[in-house]
């Protein structure tokens, strides 16, 4: 089997590579597809150098077949289709204890902290595993944690049938967002400075305006009788972003913060008191989300491969990474695991 | 009768003034006590003169008893002894109409846009009354509208028994506060740079350390086992307090924004992502805080005698604004209008 290394630098080498065979508590998957995600591409640039372990396998959008499990996993057998929550928390520290184990304080992260998905076969503790129906196809499913992303914030922002939505940054995750939340029965509006990705949203029925272009708060005061919006996902992890959110909610509206801010941006907290605002932050996903997003991802509802915008065999990772590190006309792009 | 009138320029003249007559939904009620609130001396500094019709009559924290009403009013007469909500909403705009009439987005705040209580008879609308049990004196119910605050703040921060809660910000609302959620069960920590507040709070009984000469958040973390803080209020509306509020909370921990931030300070939004944690802002109070501090007021249970550092007649106001303004030695000064 083959596996792509990050070798530091902006390079990859996709070299011959040796299967592990799971212990006691693990499975060993065969990956079928695996996406890219903003962090790989982190990786990539050279920005998480001191986390990651050179040589690294990176990935963890994955989908795949149980191949063999460890002697203690009962549940589990070769042939299953699934996808894998790729978090292992510690199980003692406070936030375990206070059952946020998904945000454990010594959480290791699959495919970042540990070798990740982008190999043709790959090893994990099997509390990691998530079962798929046969409703889905395993290029879909590799969507399952974007989407459960989306299926988190959105729990957390409570949204409810004609609320009316703002996402502030509409990549992979802000689309997801929109497109769980008008799922959910809201009404969305996504605000986006890149051209291709307004386009992007508008060819699937999702309001999209540049906030460059027009003033964002005075058109969603006006489209709202002057109320503001229920809910913001303030997705662009941008100082804009962070500025304008908080002149976009009603009395009690709420703001989730989705993007990693690398920058602590100014925060209108006056705004917070005149309009008694709520904000919350969101990471990954708990079991629920995930469950959630399988059965989101199996309805058939949601446009997911039209999210897909590149698909590339392993052999063309680096070529892969190049491309999303362009930015240009790019949503999703899945690497082909299978049968290699 | 005579009124305090603020003329500009931290000017005060104390003259004859007229009692006004209630129209049909009004009362006039003959003020016994006016505390001084920290937005009194931002009007006296100058700093509010767009926003007040000078000549002002300023003052809202007030206990009194009724001295007429208007034809209309029919569940007060004289010689209830009341104090006044002092909020006018519109009742008309999306924030009344969503059941956030406290925040009403035409809020009028009797004694700021409208002539306040440094009077001996002040003209209300009758829907601002609150009635007070014989239990309470007229001078501790004059602290009922800060305690108010204090108590629609930790509704808002849903404290519970045993949880850990910090307060930013050692003045009369942080004292409050911390009183309120000590007497919620809470174990409480004041951080506050004032050495005269901090010893202030010993006094009372409360924690209080000083963050510019302990590691704050280190010292929370170690009292909390590696957690961190339940609740936080931020009542210091600085720089510094913004900084430190999202070092404090626990996975999940809740962040109350009670401070009126003049600037926008820099917030750390990585950490709301890290942690989930929760913000939302507080602003006055709603009828059931009201009644609720109405309630505590009445117990005897806190010690709102002891925040009650001075007490000067009308004749004195411009002093009592000066020593107020000064900072020294001050928490919370009264005004008696009785009998004037």
């Amino acid at each position: 089997m083959k596996a792509a290394y990050y070798l530091g630098n902006t390079t990859i080498r996709v070299a011959e590579a040796q299967a592990r065979t799971p212990g006691p508590d693990e499975a060993r998957i065969d990956v079928a597809y695996c996406g890219l995600c903003g962090t790989d591409l982190h990786i990539f640039s050279g920005h998480m150098d001191k986390r990651v372990s050179i040589p690294h396998i990176m990935g963890h959008e994955m989908s795949g077949v149980v191949a063999e499990v460890g002697t203690n996993v009962k549940n589990w057998r070769a042939g299953d289709r699934v996808v894998i929550r790729p978090l292992a928390p510690c199980g003692n520290c406070p936030a375990c204890r206070a059952g946020h184990s998904h945000i454990c304080q010594n959480l290791k992260f699959l495919g970042i902290d540990t070798p990740g998905a982008f190999q043709n076969s790959w090893t994990v503790p099997a509390h990691t595993l998530h079962r798929l129906g046969n409703e889905v196809g395993l290029d879909l499913a590799a969507m399952v944690e974007p989407l459960a992303v989306a299926c988190h914030d959105i729990r957390l922002g409570q949204v409810k049938p004609d609320e009316y939505v703002v996402i502030i940054g509409g990549g992979p995750i802000g689309m997801l967002i929109a497109l769980v939340a008008r799922e959910a029965g809201a009404r969305v509006l996504v605000s986006e400075v890149n051209p291709f990705r307004i386009e992007f949203a508008r060819k699937l029925g999702i309001e999209a305006v540049n906030p460059s272009e027009i003033d964002l708060p005075a058109y969603v005061e006006k489209q709202s009788d002057g109320a503001g919006t229920d809910v913001v996902f303030e997705v662009s992890a941008s100082a804009a972003g962070a500025s304008v959110m908080t002149q976009l909610p009603r009395t009690r509206g709420r703001i989730i913060v989705v993007g990693i801010f690398s920058e602590t941006p100014k925060v209108d907290l006056f705004r917070f008191f005149w309009r008694e605002l709520k904000l919350r932050g969101a990471r990954v996903y708990e079991p629920q989300d995930y469950e959630k997003a399988i059965k989101v991802a199996s309805s058939g509802k949601l446009p997911l491969d039209r999210l897909i915008t590149a698909r590339y065999p392993l052999a063309d990772f680096q070529k892969a990474l190049e491309q999303m590190k362009s930015g240009s006309d790019v949503m999703k792009i899945l690497i082909n695991l299978e049968g290699d």
